[in-house]
């Protein structure tokens, strides 16, 4: 499978990068350091680097156009992910089979890692500006761009109506719009720092923006679908198992899946790999 | 006194900013975004957005040149409270004589909030290109200056330090590291964002840092003398004056004052506000 080889190759690409420019372990403060490297450099599978890459080759260029905006939004997704797995939020013990950054470090550290990783995403992205024939001003659109997706109106609102779902009923509407600012946000956001780096026409933004919420979403049903192959308790079901059921939740990731699919027909032969990544996104096994 | 009346003027100005330019207590998801506006707004002095308005006229032009982005520093200050206050930091229940933002809104809502009022001082300082006269190249420079301030190199690792003291023996080289990590950085980004967004030259970019890495320690040493006088039980005394005793403290308070008047002499006559403000930060009374 060519999308197989060219995901390991773009991983390989995005973990060197990463590597080599996050501070080092013997940086001063060291501790939030060796924490910041704990939760970034934990084999991750990259996805939203990799999208950013993957728009780039699409319009044209190279991955290294985007390439420290691409480890930027990797950066702020594990933000989002060491914050999520605080005691006061989701109080998660494990994380991709490892223990999570305030179980290693502290709480104090890991509230601390999160905020920094955040700064340094963002940090990341205005680097952007030192690859050439890439534009301050493009920079800056970018950075927006990813700002709107994350704020309040997309990914923190989704993650205080993910908290509040606990008190308040559960509905289907709900929580789909819950998934759509939770990960879709993100994902577009991926895909479409490239278009705005590297000046793509707007329907080529608009195409990528509706491929993007449509392989969120499926993107996250399938994890969903995946925690339940793990872990068979009915009490560890998501809040979107238990409103669809399974049989109709793998529906809906299928049915995200071939809208994504149709998304992309702009874009003609050259969305292959798109096409590939969306029935790879709700078959895959981890 | 020609100073009180400038900063009550200049205060009121970023209050009303501040005050239309947050979203809203009704905009979804409410809690976060009531959250917010408790926090912010809630009668802080609005020392660092005053310092960016204040270097605006400095370098002479209008305070509305610097607005967002004076108003996004002062969200970024906010965003390190509301952090710094958690139980896992700090654990401080008031902060200028009202509950802290988890005593009212609980700590997922509180971390949250802070990481909302990060991405949105953010996002408040790429505004500046809205305002005319403003390149979107200036913006992009002012802000990496404001991240690299932010970050683990200076404030998030000062606060690092601050959490490993209770672990570590202090010493008086080590907090007054601390000290101009967490507090002088962000004074320095208050008044240099001016002299980015406005070109200003490299000496007077220069002299304004010096200013603010004087006056930020004054500032702080101020603060640590004022919670004395308002609680005089021995274990709480802050390190600093623990280390260095009242006494001592006061005179290192009035050193750095002097030393930042000595910094700002650069600007001849423009300065004597800024001479006004090095006194007034060490005999204020709150």
């Amino acid at each position: 499978m060519k999308l197989i080889s060219y995901i390991q190759e773009k991983r390989e690409i995005i973990n060197l990068y990463l590597k080599n420019n996050l501070p080092s372990e013997k940086t001063e403060p060291v501790e939030i350091h060796q924490s910041i490297r704990y939760s970034v450099l934990n084999g991750g599978k990259r996805l939203r680097p990799i999208l950013t890459m993957m728009t780039a080759e699409l319009l044209g260029f190279s991955h290294e156009k985007v390439l420290p905006a691409a480890a930027g939004i990797e950066l702020i997704h594990t933000f989002s992910l060491i914050h999520d797995d605080l005691p006061c939020m989701d109080n998660d013990d494990y994380r991709r089979g490892k223990l999570t950054n305030h179980k290693v470090y502290g709480e104090a550290l890991a509230t601390l890692a999160g905020d920094a990783l955040l700064i340094m995403g963002i940090n990341f992205i205005c680097n952007n500006s030192k690859v050439k024939g890439i534009s301050k001003e493009s920079v800056l659109d970018a950075l927006q761009y990813v700002l709107s997706k994350i704020g309040t109106e997309k990914m923190l609102g989704g993650q205080v109506d993910d908290i509040n779902l606990q008190k308040k009923q559960a509905n289907q509407e709900k929580i789909k719009k819950i998934y759509s600012n939770k990960t879709s946000a993100l994902i577009c956001a991926s895909l479409n720092t490239a278009s705005l780096l590297l000046n793509a026409k707007k329907d080529q933004f608009n195409a990528l923006e509706k491929y993007g919420e449509n392989i969120g979403m499926a993107f996250q049903i399938t994890d969903d679908l995946l925690d339940i192959q793990q872990d068979n308790r009915e009490e560890n079901k998501s809040t979107y198992i238990k409103l669809f059921g399974i049989q109709e939740s793998k529906k809906e990731a299928l049915d995200y899946c071939e809208r994504a699919k149709d998304n992309i027909l702009l874009f003609g032969d050259k969305s292959a790999l798109f096409i590939e990544l969306a029935d790879y996104i709700i078959n895959r096994t981890y």
